[in-house]
């Protein structure tokens, strides 16, 4: 039994399958609706946007799908991360409960998301596209997949958020190292950005809006397809290698978890590392519980509705079965960009429909409170996001001490906060502000919604 | 034999010892002198500014020092770490050179730093020592303190050179993350800051100013010591685990390298990694280039001279025997700020003098393409520090190309840019300027020195 701080694992046990939970699940997601006809759409008209392969991935239900081994071997630039046992953490908690978390700052993007950005390069790769287009908010997503289409020798174009563009130039100048090409969303290149900009030349952008642009521009010519870094199916499974890397090292240290915590946004992050030990529960070998962590001013999992849903504001994506707050919905600007989505990923929000997972809303400063303890503690700095599912898992170790119990707590450490020391400062000179989301406003983004129940 | 991209060791595997060069340099480093008296100083006189441990090791003359198992575990946190044999930049070479990096930018603060700052706060710790000072440039050695201080509940002040204060302000916020307290140097709160601001109140600053306010700081309360990231002879010796890993992992790939590559700046990322390696060559088992590679505007190793010098600009600290540019130089403002230092650290300058090791001069703008290249190839984007080296190594890789000759190439990637953005923004747009030094100006610099030469 391995009682050390790091658990390693070789570079030949990175896994060489993605777990597709979908196989598994006992209600299977409902179908993605086209947002006209309001009928099921068929992998067919995916086409335009996506290789034939993440289609296919798209609505796979076999258990594993195989990593080629040119993803695995760009993997190995940063896989397998490292697992820790936080024994400072734990010390500082005076808690009997064990805690372990998974580190996935040590991508060259700084974040989880290089490992689905990688896996969509190659399949675009191997099917002649010769550029992608992509959407981003804070940046991460933007960087990681500029750093996967330079690996694999694709364009890339990227629309990124005006408000964020400007003020969070770092994450840019980044994505240009990658040779990216970065726009600041709304721009005139597409039908939807002039649109927004006649309306509104000031417009500060938006995720749905940048999202429109990007989906527009990758519907111009048969070489261009477009990328999305959480929600869809197949980005969730390309994220399970965080999980199915976590279940060797806790073999490796004699243990297993009793509870999985992760941030909340779209659902990659909570998703890859939680689905791999949801098949044990899923197979009836194991009792876990997976708590997805959401910012409380962005509710969707634990006050939104189940129902139909667009992935964008302008209504170019398809109509998705999903935990949501409307499309319309604009959450309050906090410092975790990430988790700042509307809507939930259809398999996520089936599981949560389902009581197979549980959700969590934590409040912004509770969370940076958890991240500055983690970082006084453990040494790292978590990115904003990550200090959600700080603050649950402090939640969780402090009931662990008021029942006198021990548990295994694990949770996803998914970037380091070295781009985010802005909100560090505001958080620590007492500047950071609590957004409180009303019911009222919640029940009046909802009210607008004209998309199809769910029965 | 280990083929793969990364070569791992497991945390048992973290060397047990330091490496200590000074027991197998042929020429032992003249004595430190006092800079009033010019005579050499000994150990007793290093007391109020240093635990007796670290005294001890500045002039220890023992061959390995073992590191004691509270710094191994802090280690931990980041140790071992990863090295790479850079398989996509010798393609893009399309050299017959094997190329290897060990990657110290998975530590929490970024960069090979912490590895001297955690035994620094380790040993003051044990001698009772409640607050550490310290001066910081571009912001890598202070936050590496922050942390290693916060590691061991020691107060951290640090002296940050106002211009770096105010345009570096997250390199900052980070050290206050981990508790410590910054100041914009020079400052209203020791004689020498108060002196400078008398003359000129918009000072922008320097690291010689920083330093002489920290050493002023630590003097005025015994239980306050001063700690320095560079330049000194146990600091040196704390970023041997460096090469001693890279000798382990190399020895698994079955290779040992013709030539090893780090950045210069005071030496303790050069010593760092090759100082293991030349132990080889100074027992007469094996050859091995050693190459310093130091920027062309601050090219103190290949066209300053090898005599006594200060260490600050003040002259609180001892004469040190050094290649140096005098105290007075002021470096250009060259994004590698960990690099712009007026001279060397004895031990490097003595085996310099000796032609034990090489020095390499490279200009910021053939620095910053080798970088990009890097970011490209490899994935990561380094540091502007670490592009020195990767522009020496990709001089080397080509050289073999045109002899038509294989040789293994190890250098040390002693960070990541992530801080460093800006410097690559301008760069890609061509706002980069190269920095000359003349011959005149370094006459100058040096007919300034009233400090002993060294016969």
């Amino acid at each position: 039994m391995d009682m050390s701080k790091k658990i390693h694992l070789t570079e030949a046990e990175i896994p060489t399958h993605w777990y597709n939970i979908m196989a598994d699940m006992p209600n299977k997601p409902l179908p993605p609706l086209h947002p006209g006809t309001k009928e099921p759409i068929g992998p067919e008209m995916l086409m335009p946007l996506f290789p034939m392969e993440l289609i296919k991935q798209e609505v796979s239900s076999d258990k594993y799908v195989e990593i080629p081994d040119e993803v695995r071997d760009i993997y190995k630039i940063w896989r397998p991360t490292p697992m820790f046992r936080a024994y400072q953490l734990e010390k500082a908690l005076d808690t009997p409960a064990k805690i372990y978390y998974k580190y996935e700052g040590v991508s060259p993007a700084g974040s989880h998301k290089p490992n689905t950005a990688v896996p969509q390069a190659y399949y675009n790769k191997m099917e002649g596209v010769k550029r992608i287009t992509t959407e981003t908010g804070a940046g991460q997503w933007g960087s990681a997949l500029s750093f996967a289409c330079q690996m694999f020798g694709i364009e890339c174009e990227v629309f990124m958020v005006k408000v964020s563009y400007e003020g969070k130039p770092y994450r840019k100048i980044m994505m240009n190292t990658w040779g990216a090409q970065v726009f600041s969303s709304p721009t005139n290149l597409t039908e939807a950005g002039r649109k927004i900009l006649s309306q509104d030349p000031n417009s500060p952008g938006s995720l749905g809006i940048a999202i429109s642009e990007a989906v527009e521009r990758a519907l111009m010519d048969d070489s261009t397809k477009y990328a999305l870094g959480s929600v869809l199916n197949h980005v969730l499974m390309h994220q399970t290698i965080i999980g199915e890397e976590s279940i060797k090292q806790l073999e490796k240290a004699g243990d297993f978890p009793d509870v999985v915590v992760a941030p909340f946004g779209g659902g990659s992050n909570f998703a890859g590392i939680s689905f791999p030990f949801l098949r044990y529960k899923l197979e009836g070998k194991r009792d876990i519980r997976c708590v997805a962590v959401e910012p409380a001013s962005c509710p969707k999992l634990t006050r939104g509705v189940f129902r139909y849903d667009l992935g964008d504001t302008v209504g170019m994506t398809p109509l998705i079965p999903m935990y949501t707050l409307g499309h319309n919905f604009v959450p309050a600007p906090i410092h975790a960009g990430g988790l700042r989505y509307h809507g939930a990923g259809a398999i996520v929000s089936q599981l949560l429909k389902d009581n197979i997972i549980e959700a969590a809303a934590i409040k912004q400063l509770e969370c940076f409170e958890a991240g500055l303890t983690f970082a006084k503690t453990e040494g790292i700095i978590p990115a904003p996001e990550a200090t959600h599912a700080i603050a649950q898992v402090i939640r969780e170790a402090q009931q662990a001490k008021e029942e006198g119990k021990s548990k295994t707590i694990l949770f996803n450490l998914c970037g380091h906060g070295h781009f985010d020391m802005a909100s560090y400062e505001q958080f620590m000179s007492g500047k950071l502000v609590e957004h409180e989301v009303t019911q009222e406003e919640i029940i009046a983004s909802l009210a607008e919604l004209d998309t199809p129940e769910i029965g």
